[in-house]
């Protein structure tokens, strides 16, 4: 190890004991061996919620692990790649081309190749023309006035494609946004999406259990920041 | 290409692809062919506005691609090195210092030396007096007694030093404080900040476009947070 | 130097020159010889701010270098080593696990062993059960049917047990959390911890002056997001 340089990819839980044993012991007790094993949400999903929190806050270390770890968990390398797609949009161009950075090592050690990534024009999922009528009617009268460019990008880029792309469901598409989001702390942007991954099949308890996910990962805050808003769109859902 | 570390100062068109192809066409098609060739702002003002972003939040991979697309975008190397000092005080010390990391390679990689760079003392442009004393009395009002530090060095350290530096023209320090804003979700501060931009000369087809080219480097939601915001302050311009 | 890479661990002031003698000329005297040389806050605790802005931000670049300040300042290795692990929890594993990276080498370089260092389980400090009564039924009121996970985490393992744990004075660890609060742009966490850290011993003017201090760290926007609302936290508790 070379103690000077500190710019590593990844940390053994040997790095962690030598700076804080209790960090090193919470991270067994409460992480590895508690709310990853807690059954409210899958391992699958707790690694898409987790690659979604790394890649809003371009957080590099860890993120080989954890690219390991969804590709261990069940995550198909088309969809890890299409979530770091989708998050060039929800996060920003850098964050998903740090991401880029970390997840090519880890597909060049797994000879994963260009043949198991999604195509660049496959054919598109079904658009909910009626739903898709109401959300662009909705932005057009808000914010038209203010920048078209936003407006006509965000149909046409985000809604009439990329959110219709097949390599990832409609489902997960919105569980690493709304992960994203929280990670983000980007609280106003919660209430549609957050409705929008409930609409796409993801249950209360999921959401739920994101929450208490992502705690660990993207810190208290960021999920007590979280909660009225979750609170509120599930109260508008439950009535 | 060092497969196993995936600590890069910038990649290539050929790394995203191997991770995304779709991302690579989407980089291609939206951003290089897309918004970069969009006539409602130069692209000197979208290379500061990307710089600006990736200060805000620490991306330093890009950096050196977009600091070098600024240089021959028409940016000074004199504006460059005022736009890292002046977002020391906006974006904080150490966002600067990973700014002032991967500069120091472009710089020196073109040979720009100290005597293309802005003085420590220059004599300062005019200070509107009636305006500073508008603003340094509100904040005396609204924040002297909770925090005589903070006023004190924002008058003096800020608006009567930092913004009458001539190496930065007043619209462009504001061009890249609003960018700032946008990319760090700071939106409570956006409406002095945007009206000051305005006042300084940006227009407002030029700060709607900012949002547009924005939406793909900060991400769709730091935009949406941001769209109200700025809806109000285009309002209260406009009555 | 290798000028290609512009990964560092720190910088050195001729670095800055390089880039920005006015921010070289800036950091000397507005922060080396001004605010650490300010009388408000001890420089021990605006170590402890420092290190906590950074970790809230993943700022490697600066660690190694506020760490070893924060040692020759009186902050033991023990109460370091807590501050990660308190942090981990507030900010995120992943951006503790960045300041575990840089620590390691701080800690190796000092020979600070594991003999020096906090217990995974020691005796924990008195719970003043009145106060922790009232916030658990405030939570569990607001949030249990939200995300009971969230819930009995905060009370099981944040207040039952960091909170206790005696490397780090209650006072220290709100200094850091509210520090934290702060550079993260966290607002609506604030009012909670900042009236935790002022019961747990931090004075108004200490406060104050934290915020000073930061803006020079998390930048102005940051700090000018904080006033009002540490302005009604005064203003709550002079009543």
């Amino acid at each position: 190890m070379d103690t000077n340089s500190g710019l590593r990819a990844s940390l053994t839980p040997g790095d962690v004991q030598a700076v804080s044993p209790a960090l090193a012991h919470y991270t067994r007790t409460a992480i590895v061996d508690g709310i990853w094993k807690r059954s409210e949400l899958s391992s699958r999903d707790r690694s898409m919620v987790t690659v979604a929190t790394l890649i809003a806050r371009i957080q590099t270390l860890g993120m080989q692990h954890y690219f390991a770890k969804a590709l261990d968990s069940g995550v198909t390398p088309a969809e890890l790649s299409e979530t770091v797609t989708h998050l060039a949009f929800y996060c920003g161009w850098p964050n998903a081309f740090a991401a880029v950075d970390m997840l090519q090592s880890t597909f060049a050690g797994r000879d994963i190749g260009l043949d198991m990534l999604p195509e660049v024009s496959p054919e598109l999922l079904p658009l909910n023309e009626e739903v898709e009528a109401k959300r662009s009617t909705q932005v057009e009268i808000s914010f038209g006035a203010i920048s078209q460019g936003v407006v006509d990008y965000t149909t046409n880029l985000l809604f009439r494609d990329l959110w219709l792309r097949p390599a990832l469901a409609p489902r997960d598409r919105s569980l690493v946004t709304v992960a994203a989001l929280v990670a983000a702390g980007q609280v106003a942007q919660i209430p549609f999406h957050l409705n929008r991954a409930m609409d796409n099949g993801l249950t209360q308890e999921q959401a739920s259990e994101v929450l208490t996910h992502m705690a660990f990962y993207s810190g208290w805050p960021t999920v007590f920041s979280a909660l009225p808003v979750f609170k509120e769109v599930f109260a508008g859902r439950n009535n």
